[in-house]
């Protein structure tokens, strides 16, 4: 029997302020997250509980044949932080169902990512693995991500863009099934913000070769991103490259609903 | 210097054939993937690049802190099988970028996955990673799955539609950005073939504590799938339940395309 089974517990926070709950893939001492932390502080009342190690291109991931542990690291006023072993995914999936109880949150936050996740990198980035878990649980959520990897990057330029999207979806809530992805370009001076669709592209000469003790066959996982539709004003993509900062409704309902009809014909 | 970079090395293939790259994510040993070789060897060389142990709940998930390492298992006439140390996803990328040279597949197929990847599931499943960067690399891409977690599951029913679906992509190929999610149910009395959409649903309940040397924070995830549209015969989830196979044309592009211009209003 467990006599402390973990209930709601914001001893320090105010249930009259949003709750939102924040995850990413850098793990919990990475300078995007706390960047969020940063951001979000002063609109709403904040749970986070993070990968303790970096978990980039987590995608969806989830850990079924590993246990998942996750332990208190700070607790101050309006602001609980954990560190978990799991992905991105298991933290949303172990805090909704035990370290939220009953107050859920109003909303879930993955990043600030430190990369880009806009066109194909929805499907590998463990920041939208937190959205979209979020998503399928029919909460809002909202991923961010900076078109910068290095651990050092400057996020300042992003807190009124954050902000103001953060305040946005929680006065006005999402469609069901569609989150948002919103990406900033490695620019101080955003040119604006611009609504896109996922830019068409995809991922070459992925194989580093790395042989290690006569065996050929070791490699790094790289790549050369080949944007398909580079001219395209629509896509994310574009609009990074452009200085915008892209915002991409996302869906979880992955069905190729204009193939159905066609499909229905085959058989 | 590497003098044995892998090339093109099918020496018991024949190129009339059509070539088939196979992944899943219960690992090269799985009943799955060696009941899905012997219902496509008649039809269609076979190379094999799967993960060398369970990878479950992988989803889109890429290994890029970790270098990925294949190997070769066994080679007989028109089929070859490889081990590889990575991702479902990471099989397919290294596969594509190193073993397939200047022969790039004609297909890639996933699985036969030991459990249902219907509804959501989609998001979670290694299988269904595997088709998604077939999709995603413009490769016609079909995943099969069976509604039996059972590592001895009985695959044999499965035989025509899985030759049949093979054929048909085959011959007619699949539109830009579409890849199938075929679902069995575990019955040997298929009812026939629906195409379907994604079921609307989640995971409920999900976090099975375990408790380790008196720290309660540790869980095991688990769950309850709730069908949220349980009546609604467009869904995957409710062919598979009134025993049909359950076909979902599935698209790598996730814009919400249905929330661009109300979100364009926002700002």
């Amino acid at each position: 029997m467990v006599e402390t089974w973990p209930q709601k517990n914001y001893t320090t926070m105010e249930e009259k302020r949003p709750l939102i709950l924040i995850s990413n893939d850098d793990g919990y001492t990475s300078k995007g997250i706390h960047e969020l932390i940063d951001f979000l502080l002063p609109i709403a009342d904040l749970l986070v509980v993070a990968p303790d190690t970096p978990r980039s291109g987590s995608g969806c991931a989830i850990n079924v044949h590993t246990p998942i542990h996750y332990e208190l690291v700070s607790r101050s006023v309006g602001l609980d932080v954990y560190k978990c072993s799991g992905t991105p995914t298991d933290c949303i999936k172990i805090a909704l169902n035990t370290l939220c109880g009953k107050r859920q949150p109003d909303l879930i936050v993955g990043g600030i990512n430190h990369g880009d996740n806009s066109s194909v990198n929805v499907h590998y980035s463990g920041t939208m693995g937190v959205v979209i878990e979020g998503c399928l649980r029919g909460i809002p959520s909202v991923a961010f991500s900076l078109c910068n990897h290095a651990a050092d990057a400057d996020f300042s330029p992003m807190r009124p863009y954050v902000v103001q999207v953060t305040q946005l979806v929680l006065a006005k809530g999402l469609p069901h099934q569609v989150c948002l992805n919103v990406n900033f370009p490695n620019t101080p001076d955003y040119k604006g913000i611009r609504i896109c669709r996922q830019a068409g592209g995809y991922w070459d000469k992925e194989a580093q070769p790395i042989p290690h003790r006569d065996d050929p066959n070791y490699y790094w996982l790289v790549g050369e991103f080949v944007d398909t539709e580079p001219d395209n004003p629509q896509s994310d993509h574009w609009a990074l490259r452009n200085g915008y900062v892209a915002i991409t409704p996302t869906t979880v309902d992955v069905t190729a609903y204009s193939f159905m009809e066609e499909l229905k014909t085959w058989f």
